[in-house]
């Protein structure tokens, strides 16, 4: 196992996983940013309340969700002091302790789904193997059941299931997805796309159609250029053979309509078993000159 | 076929059935009141100024629902005079015209999931056969889905669903409820409860527990005072027994504590077949000396 980063934190640091689910409605985002309300500030701002630390910790996360973009399967690592402080040496129990302490503090659109001490060689966001997003989209003339639709994208116009899913796995496979990026400098728009589905929920009152996106990274804002270009395919107002023509010119195309954020929620991020962790975040590094947002 | 109402509405009206769903966080209830925003009132101003009538309509409703429960499959009923329009003289193309107005006009919190002519005899509230709620619980220690979180009651207690199932069962059939309702004067208690189920959903992020009551009616109250009577038993401080003991006093148990109202969701209301409809109602007036809520 080779790794330009230390397996375990320096300085007593015990690493933990924390599993997240947030309603992205009330943040400007995961990220940080100075005066605004974000996940990350939020939950770097408790945890510091919380442990009783003198600054706030850091937190690394695997999908950087924009403003107004929810979660469910969000990942995130921070390392603390578990073994500095008044709870016992035993890490494992010291976060135990913590972590009731930590749901209670924290707003309900935040929810700490699970804490765990991370393997050794686990980094949230470099170690991922993949992220899954869904979107969804209700186009009953009713609308969405309105207690979903703080989540849901009302489309005026049918939409036909096979159209979407032909036209969306014409694009499944490691591609260019610069017409679907915010072009960065330096940055690779080169990802593989692992699956892109869309099925009709049964059971559920407003009839949603969900998109299911799943890719070894995301580059800013590539799941709403997707959507916004499929629907239009799927109310039939583009041929199924557009997407894949947009996709291969390789440039944004100002045809494309990038869709709300939402309805979007990053569902779950995938992680290589513990023997891989550390050997997947070298690969990582290796093949992006810049981050992936 | 006898009925004490007319079956076709006097002067011109028709009677119209609406579907109807809406998230109640930002309702005082169903049922208009002066200076609070209702449910019914948002509707029947809606109406008025969509079908520019002189005065208000009046909407009949199957389950007036209390402050802050939601619906899913409310049903009402509202008399028209969509023949006197200016939308033509058939009142089936007149009713498709109004609704995409009617849906435009409405706040994003009340959707009218379905608007069609009533068939001959139909009363929303008097030829219903039977009522279905839901209510959202959630016993793990991290809590809802946030994006769930306005429609589920966090529960600190791990819950058995065997448990729970075998004590609601025993409070299935026709009995007296007054230990479960808020008593009124002259009203009958007596309901016959049909099903009443809990169930875990699976795929659900959050291992939401749900319970389904489906009764004839309920009376006011009714199915919060069945869940607060419950979730004791579910959490092992109450024993199986205890619900249909405390029915079986049919006196109001200050042991019993009302469960709120927001995880309530009024899902579903049962119509006999055309030709049973206004039979129905008649039987349904019979049977109760005062109005249910």
């Amino acid at each position: 196992m080779s790794t330009d980063e230390p397996a375990v934190p320096d300085g007593g640091l015990v690493r933990v996983r924390l599993d997240l689910a947030y309603d992205g409605a009330a943040f400007s985002g995961w990220a940080t940013q100075p005066g605004l309300r974000t996940v990350q500030g939020v939950l770097e701002e408790t945890l510091r309340v919380v442990l009783r630390l003198p600054a706030s910790p850091s937190l690394t996360v695997a999908g950087r969700t924009d403003a107004g973009v929810h979660a469910r399967g969000q990942v995130a690592h921070v390392d603390l002091p578990l073994a500095d402080l008044p709870l016992g040496p035993d890490p494992e129990a010291a976060l135990a302790a913590v972590l009731p302490r930590l749901r209670g503090a924290l707003p309900r659109d935040i929810r700490v789904r699970a804490a765990t001490l991370a393997p050794l060689g686990f980094d949230a966001r470099f170690s991922a193997l993949w992220r899954r997003y869904s979107y969804r989209v209700v186009d009953d003339p009713a609308g969405p059941d309105p207690l979903r639709r703080g989540e849901t994208l009302a489309w005026g116009r049918t939409l036909d299931l096979g159209a979407l899913n032909a036209a969306s796995a014409a694009l499944v496979g490691e591609r260019d997805f610069a017409a679907f990026c915010r072009r960065r400098e330096g940055a690779s728009t080169i990802r593989t796309l692992r699956a892109f589905t869309w099925a009709r929920l049964a059971g559920e009152p407003d009839g949603a159609v969900v998109a299911h996106l799943t890719a070894d990274a995301f580059c800013h804002s590539m799941v709403r250029a997707l959507v916004g270009c499929l629907l239009p395919v799927g109310d039939g107002r583009r041929p199924v053979g557009w997407p894949a023509q947009v996709q291969f010119a390789a440039v944004r195309d100002s045809a494309v309509h990038v869709a709300p954020p939402y309805p979007l929620v990053l569902e779950e991020v995938g992680y290589p078993g513990p023997e891989d962790l550390a050997e997947q975040a070298v690969r990582t590094r290796r093949r992006r000159s810049t981050p992936e947002r």
